[in-house]
């Protein structure tokens, strides 16, 4: 794959936080909180992206990120097309570049890719030409940095340092592009204590997750944490979790304040979300004190800004001129 | 529910009509006569919503209410987010709020909402934060109220006042909430001669619509009226008007030119749309001099532009400093 | 069909190029050449669109005509609304009226219409008030008028004249709008010697293409000519093609290098797209030096956005004042 930064240093693809050095995602994190308005406060409306087109191709569906990219590429001028196109299964090699040059001969400058299948993303960063960037919205189960971003920074504001830091994630690890994403980064900001936690099915394979614990009873993985992230837990991977149905695994993994009165007194609680409140998560704990889990989507957007604006900036130095 | 304005009697929600007073209708009609632009003259273009957010959450399909919701919120500057959401009957409770809090995460300051079943927008209002509103583009049976502003705006256009006036409604009362939101605007304003015209089985509870005369003799109903407004019949609702079909309804209830001669000589023709030409209303009629039917879709979108600039306005005041 | 331009000599609506004047064809490229940017330098973005409302109605599906208009307008400065309808043929006469009517009354100043079937974009025509505008973005096999502008814009750039000019349309012409309208575009403008190109079931009425030489062996079509352009060919054509597939479809009329070479030295190779590589062309000829495919895609926004413009300038002089 082809590196996501110029030779400048600067943001050129967004598809893995693998290799990102720690000073670009410190400077990702620093122009997101100067985007970042609080509900209630007048949205972030800036020109960053004006004269920029963003093409947004999911081939998964989402309502939340979808919403959150549209609203950060629009809220900073940016032209947005969001294409209804079909599993990219049916679509892959030439049909598919054929697309995304059409897009590119239409003056797209930033395709955003979601895609439930690994490839697409690396594949487009091989083959877009040298002023057009690629930003993953989400790639089967192994990357979502944008994800991963706004966890950090979420992290950041409550704790104010990575080093140091008990992070316990709790779920599906196995399956989860959340908890590679986030994982990395944290390790790339410094946290070394790393605890993933879920039933032994679905933990991932021995190799990954380098440097984290792993533990199967909730009860040990949280003790003492932070931070404690809870992960979606799908109805199909309720056989893999050994529970035959969402009260069973609420039972043995579902965080209620009980369990969490075993992490640190002020741990923060994080979901990437959508939420099944009563199976990976009690709504209790969900709208608690803890809770920063709006805040996470609050800082979706402003993270999904400062990625567009920190490529637009790169793209605008790859520029023909006129 | 809680109130529909502020304490400074500034509009914060628009779901029903009910209990606003006059003085507030009266404000929202001006100001929407001062959005009003006729077809072929340029749209106005304002800021008045420039860094709000509006997202449009239609559970029910509709082309028109949408689109003229959706322009008349671009026309003064806001994003618009067009959300594909499942039937709310899917998603009640907890799963609704879920969504609903994600899109505030995300800086979203207004909802508009249209659903085929009763109960959402009231939801919504008791739930949102102090800084978003809710505004209904049309509940259940129950109401419409922009649809009833349009109506009035459109009345007074023509007749000046709304004292002593004659209007006739005819057609499936029961079941409109158009005719719900437009008698009560009337009754606000002080329109006390009210006639609900239509089938038996399609007229509503006895105690619904206070004040109003009952028909069931098109004839009777229209005449002298200063305005006949006509609503769409459903085909699901032929058996119900005891009409086996379309030709059968219009010969007894068909607003004919014939008809329409029984009504007050300068009697203005309305209907809500989309139109079944040939069932409630010939041709002839719905494109003759006594139309007003494109008037009502062009103060559409200037009374939803009020709407949306006076609901912005109160947000301005409940806004959180930077 | 009344006439496409007003008593000025500017652009009202454009359905079909027949008709139109080589100097409005000249005035259209050279303002679209004003408007190109090429893939890497920044779109252009103008207000000269601002304040006009332009909805698309696809009645088939189309990702990219589509996405083409949608960005020329939008770059402009336009509100675009984007609607989902049904079918034409579902939606014939009064009810297409109705709509159509409806948003014009919201102030929608121009209708870019798609559709299967005929007749539907001049039946607009001869309904749309005096300030409204038409544009037909396909119209069954009869007619693409913007596809016909940017093929020549294409061929301008390349060969800066048109006299003389020896061009070959090659692949299934009968049920093509792209051949009629860039041979109406190329007769216009004075090109003398087009050839039309392929299996005898797929070649036009013999009173259609009038002037134009008819060939069925795609050597003999395309020798010594200066634009060769290929066309999509349909897998429900491929029996009419006497060609049980596409890789007999290849082997008779497919774009090779080979073939190629029996064209002028410096001819350029177009299609419309979408393509299909390795039926009707060859991916080495695609993606080779004499392709200008990718230009053409180029073009169509930049044709796009100058009709809008000069249909825009049209409308000022028809304006209600306010």
């Amino acid at each position: 794959m082809r590196s996501q930064t110029d030779s400048a240093g600067g943001l050129r693809h967004l598809v893995t936080l693998d290799g990102l050095p720690r000073s670009l995602l410190t400077a990702i994190l620093d122009r997101a909180e100067s985007y970042r308005r609080i509900p209630g406060q007048p949205a972030y409306e800036g020109r960053e992206l004006a004269a920029i087109t963003v093409a947004n191709l999911f081939f998964e569906p989402s309502t939340r990120t979808r919403a959150s990219f549209d609203l950060a590429a629009r809220r900073l001028g940016a032209h947005v097309l969001n294409l209804d196109l079909q599993s990219s299964s049916r679509v892959k090699g030439e049909t598919m570049l054929d697309t995304i040059y059409t897009l590119e001969a239409m003056n797209t400058d930033v395709f955003v890719i979601r895609d439930s299948e690994a490839g697409m993303p690396e594949f487009l960063i091989d083959h877009v030409a040298p002023h057009v960037s690629v930003i993953s919205a989400g790639e089967a189960h192994l990357s979502h940095p944008t994800q991963g971003l706004l966890d950090v920074m979420t992290i950041r504001t409550h704790k104010r340092r990575f080093e140091g830091l008990k992070v316990a994630i709790v779920g599906d690890i196995k399956h989860s592009r959340v908890a590679r994403s986030t994982a990395r980064a944290l390790a790339t900001l410094g946290t070394t204590d790393l605890r993933i936690v879920g039933p032994q099915r679905l933990l991932p394979g021995e190799h990954e997750f380098p440097g984290a614990t792993r533990f199967t009873r909730i009860e040990d993985g949280i003790a003492a944490a932070d931070v404690v992230m809870m992960l979606r837990i799908q109805k199909e991977r309720m056989a893999e979790a050994a529970a035959l149905d969402g009260e069973a695994y609420f039972r043995e993994y579902g965080l209620t304040a009980k369990r969490l009165a075993l992490a640190a007194d002020d741990a923060i609680v994080m979901h990437p979300g959508p939420m099944n409140r009563g199976v990976e998560i009690d709504s209790a704990v969900a709208d608690g004190p803890r809770s920063v889990i709006r805040e996470q989507v609050n800082n979706g957007v402003a993270v999904r800004m400062a990625v567009l604006a920190a490529i637009a900036a790169t793209l605008t130095r790859h520029r023909r001129p006129l």
